[in-house]
């Protein structure tokens, strides 16, 4: 079996050659383990957090040779746990390999059936991404009809989720891209409009697509992008910190002009409200709930980018942060049960 | 009768020669009108977004000429207004003059009872700073019992007023404020510790008065004090913006480096909620009988700055934005009824 470790810590932007991808024996599960085939891997841009030297906090590191952890959808080939029989599918963070023996005790699972939804769902609008979308628009951002609700890295994951749940709450829904593919992929999620950053008129563009101003801000970038943000938002705004990719390869401090207080007067003369998120949820199962029974009304499309084999894996996830053409959640299929 | 109108715009801190004291007839109140004799007048700080160059907005300016806008309580001298006579003691934004003419239907007042408590308090713990400080501790920072509790210029109106709700409702509170005298000013309120922003140790010391973290902070004043603020939250703190003084003279950019990515990244990883208030409230009378029950138990502080006369406005005033030596709310005493 194939696996991926972790070669090199990135300095800045991740690259494919920071991963080695090894052969070794497949294990054997031990007492209270189960033997998984994984089937789908989710290529999650948090692992970053866990791998770039200027990035790292010491809970989520991942030391040189380990395998990269993250979210899989695999199939149960033999059990020792309780609870588990082979052939039941389960999904968990069992990392970049293809196959992997854990301890449900130690590495939480969940068993998912994949006669009611597409299996690789489970780890996009079925699974953290899902509940994140659901949460920014619901529970966080309270998004009612009628509302303008304004998405940056609307191509990605959690933006093309969120921008469905905004307009089956009935909001208007203006996406935010890099590039006119991205931008007519979004629209054709059901997006109102999405807005070109890379675009010279950019600002000009976003303040026309948000005629009566911006209520809901769901922003996964930061930087620029953001700063035409601000000037559009309507008392009483509220804005959702899901991500800063522009910030990733900076600090605590970037170059100046320094733009708190610019953004503080924004806070305090529009009585903005901000909320940091990074998928702490109180209403998971209730939002995993709304997000199946919505998939299945036809109501949400999976929007995923799927790339082939364990061995693309560590291209696929560099491209992320080059901004790579994908559209949607980002998944390695690994195999075809 | 003399008033205080504007000479000139200011640029960047207000000065005392901004502003011309004038001396006119006392007016004579038109029909719907009552004229009022001012007795106390009140300094309010965000003044300065209507006549500074560099933060007027055009909503709030103040015109050349024009009579300085500002809370007052006065008594009643005539009445041709239903509703009010001679003897009532009313507070409203009647401005920096001796007597006023004003019609109540267009110029908000309401009444006041000089007996029930210090006339004064009308501006401060039974007014707009105390329902800000009572919203920012209950309606908005939802302070529970043993969370810590941190407040920039503690020693100002708001910040003084809010530490004492604070204990009130069982929190460790924490102030900042600048200099040992003010310091010991804020802990003679019943606040917990008050730590010297202008010290060389302020970070450490900070970080000593807040062992467990930091759950709410009420920030009045942006830049470093709040730098330092950062790194201590908790996770789940709230921040209220309730003023930004560091960031007074600034426009939207200062000179760099750029501190937003850091901003960002403490929003995000610490699921921080920030909240820019600036007085609209949803329970504004609960809060004022709240403050009135507080007060009339010996609860509460009255915390004031006096100074005498109206010719005394106009330099007090701009004492304000050099970190003058007055602790609570600054007040102007206009006359003695």
């Amino acid at each position: 079996m194939k696996q991926v470790v972790l070669r090199a810590y990135a300095k800045g932007e991740p690259r494919a050659e920071d991963f080695a991808v090894e052969t070794v024996s497949v294990p054997t599960p031990g007492p209270g383990e189960v033997l998984l085939k994984t089937q789908w891997l989710s290529l999650d841009p948090l692992i970053r957090f866990a791998i770039d030297e200027k990035l790292i906090t010491g809970r989520a590191k991942v030391e040189i040779g380990d395998v990269l952890y993250g979210g899989a959808v695999s199939r149960v080939e033999a059990s020792n746990a309780e609870g588990y029989a082979p052939g039941d599918w389960v999904e968990g963070r069992t990392g970049w390999r293809e196959y992997a023996a854990i301890d449900p005790a130690r590495v939480p699972i969940r068993k998912v059936d994949p006669a009611a939804a597409p299996a690789s769902a489970y780890l996009g609008l079925l699974g953290m991404p899902g509940q994140t979308a659901h949460a920014c628009m619901i529970e966080v951002g309270r998004v009612r009809a009628g509302e303008t609700v304004v998405i940056s890295a609307a191509a990605g994951a959690v933006g093309s989720m969120a921008g469905q749940v905004g307009k089956i709450l009935g909001a208007r829904v203006v996406g935010i891209a890099g590039g006119p593919d991205k931008c007519r992929a979004v629209e054709a999620l059901g997006f109102d409009a999405c807005v070109d950053y890379k675009a010279p008129g950019y600002r000009a563009q976003l303040a026309a697509a948000c005629p009566d101003g911006i209520n809901v801000y769901i922003d996964n970038v930061g930087g620029d992008v953001t700063q035409a943000v601000l000037p559009l938002f309507k008392y009483g705004a509220r804005m959702i910190v899901c991500g800063f990719i522009a910030y990733y390869g900076i600090g605590l401090e970037g170059p100046g002009p320094d733009r708190l207080p610019g953004f503080m007067r924004t806070i305090m003369s529009k009585g903005l409200e901000v909320r940091g998120f990074g998928g702490i949820l109180a209403a998971g199962k209730d939002a995993l709930d709304d997000m199946a029974r919505w998939l299945g009304e036809g109501r949400l499309q999976l929007n995923q980018a799927v790339v082939e084999g364990i061995d693309a894996a560590p291209a696929a996830f560099a491209g992320i942060f080059r901004g790579n053409a994908n559209v949607g959640k980002l998944l390695v299929r690994i195999a075809h049960d």
